[in-house]
């Protein structure tokens, strides 16, 4: 089912557009059409496309705080893929939209959107939508959409909402911001250990897989799992009362999948102590607000076409050396601060 | 000399506050006292500071495109102090400025500004000058005045400025905007090799060096060399023409610093021809603008008493949930394009 939007681009042009009530009926009722529709729709970096995504985030209200939210980050090669649909696979009467932030640069190229079509199993399922989530311009763009069409989800009633990130840049830090579990996949052996104490995104994991956990590899698995939880141990607690686990896997025993699942169930049992996920949520709500806040106001500055005009003819006077750098920063400062009413 | 200041809480509060004509002088005459004081003012948040750090900064006009702007990364332990220190005393006569970008935030903690004190050779020469850069709240905050400091010590005719970042976080990327080379240092060894292959870091890269080229390592070493000689391989190249060295030196054999400094200036000679450095500092001035004026849009707004509240009133109304995010973000949107005069 949903294996046919894989690719945004084939619906794109031939679906009939929608109305906000059209879409929203659409959602409620989880049609996976429908649903691509309204992400392309937010995705969509045209005005009169932003106006009406903006609309329809509108009319369907705030989403449940009963989804889960779940980053899952790795090294490329590390099987995200794999663990994901073995992972989802053992709950076959949950819901799942996974959805997959791609930051492939022109200059790095490879795209992780290839990989979607691996999850033969999953993509058969009725109850599973799978979107690759194109990059955006800047990181917060990125972000800001990603989260919004993680609401659109929420919406269309999934359980769970999978957010997989290749680990390599710095799209983690803010897929950690809109989640309630970062999940963190290592491979087995001791290059990789290495590799993953970059700091930054082991800081952010509540939950760390070895993957690739087959006889062949049990000496590297130990070590791995050793030398993250000694690793783990020297960090300053995300959480006090959450020990970060360190399990393993293998596609090749489905049973070894049961235990990180384990694991986010007691990642959200403990969440719900104290209320941890409905603060959690607030925290990254207001921190939604300030974000779009910033990008609208950005975004109003760039629709004035005086505005546009002034930073093209300074950009060219800078470039032709005819103004030194910081006048043309003063100058256009003094134009911004004249139009903007105290 | 340097020395003296390289804390600059203890001059802070002491220095009467000059003009921006003694500032201008001071800096021109290369007076440490002066252009310590006026770091500070680049570095301050404070508006009315601001307004005369950007006097300062008119009143100086362009700096010279003669500097050398050198961004030297590696991770912590791989002896970017005693590189630095070893490199720059290969050059009695050449004036040093040493900026250290420390990204230290309170949850990481460490500072790398501890290490400074180590440059026991460097902090006794006159025409060296070491500066740690405190971190700024935002990453953009940091390299635009970054970028402000490096042409501070232009003006006061450093040779070269040497910016110093510890590679295990997003600065490296900015700072590599900011400079004509980047220098990235690895410790030999086949663990680090695959610490070093994170994406970004390595691609930055112009120069690799080797460190710790010692008999004990020469194993490690050869296998490093090649194995970054191979990996470079891969990507594709930042400039057609130019193949990144991979060179190797030791603190314990003065001689092998030589070689990192004639790849500098090998370096120095292809960005001359087809006036690659020229262009160079034109895209990064271009994009110092465009940041800069991005900054001050949203700045002018948090100047605004009644947006500051409206921010405030509204971002507690989510917290109580009395509004929804996207009705708070619409609301809020709707105001200021109130305020801004199209």
């Amino acid at each position: 089912m949903a294996k046919k939007y894989l690719n945004p681009h084939i619906k794109r042009h031939k679906a009939p557009k929608l109305s906000i009530d059209e879409l929203y009926t659409g959602i409620k009722n989880r049609d996976i059409r429908v649903l691509s529709q309204a992400i392309t729709l937010i995705e969509s970096d045209k005005d009169e496309d932003q106006r009406k995504a903006s609309d329809l985030l509108f009319k369907l209200g705030p989403s449940s705080i009963n989804s889960r939210r779940i980053g899952i980050t790795g090294s490329p090669g590390v099987g995200k893929s794999s663990f994901i649909e073995a992972y989802a696979m053992q709950f076959p009467n949950k819901s799942f939209a996974i959805l997959a932030i791609d930051p492939s640069s022109g200059s790095t190229g490879g795209s992780i959107l290839g990989d979607k079509t691996r999850m033969k199993d999953l993509t058969s399922r009725k109850n599973v939508f799978i979107r690759p989530s194109p990059a955006g311009k800047t990181l917060g763009g990125i972000a800001a959409k990603t989260k919004e069409v993680m609401l659109l989800c929420e919406h269309a009633g999934f359980d769970e909402i999978l957010i997989e990130t290749v680990g390599v840049g710095q799209s983690e830090t803010k897929v950690s911001q809109m989640v309630d579990l970062m999940m963190l996949l290592i491979l087995p052996g001791s290059g990789d250990e290495i590799q993953g104490i970059k700091r930054g995104i082991v800081e952010l994991a509540d939950l760390v897989v070895i993957t690739k956990d087959e006889p062949k590899n049990e000496t590297n698995v130990k070590f791995s799992t050793k030398a993250y939880r000694n690793a783990l141990h020297l960090l300053k607690p995300k959480y006090d009362g959450w020990t970060i686990p360190v399990v393993s896997t293998s596609i090749f025993n489905n049973e070894s999948f049961a235990t990180p699942a384990q694991q986010v169930d007691s990642f959200y049992d403990f969440l719900q102590q104290n209320d941890f996920k409905k603060r959690l949520r607030h925290s990254q709500d207001l921190r939604w607000y300030d974000q779009r806040i910033n990008d609208s106001i950005l975004q109003k500055f760039t629709q004035i076409e005086a505005f546009n005009e002034i930073i093209e003819r300074t950009r060219k006077e800078i470039k032709e050396q005819n103004i030194s750098v910081i006048s043309a920063i003063r100058k256009t400062q003094d134009w911004i601060t004249d139009r903007i009413q105290l």
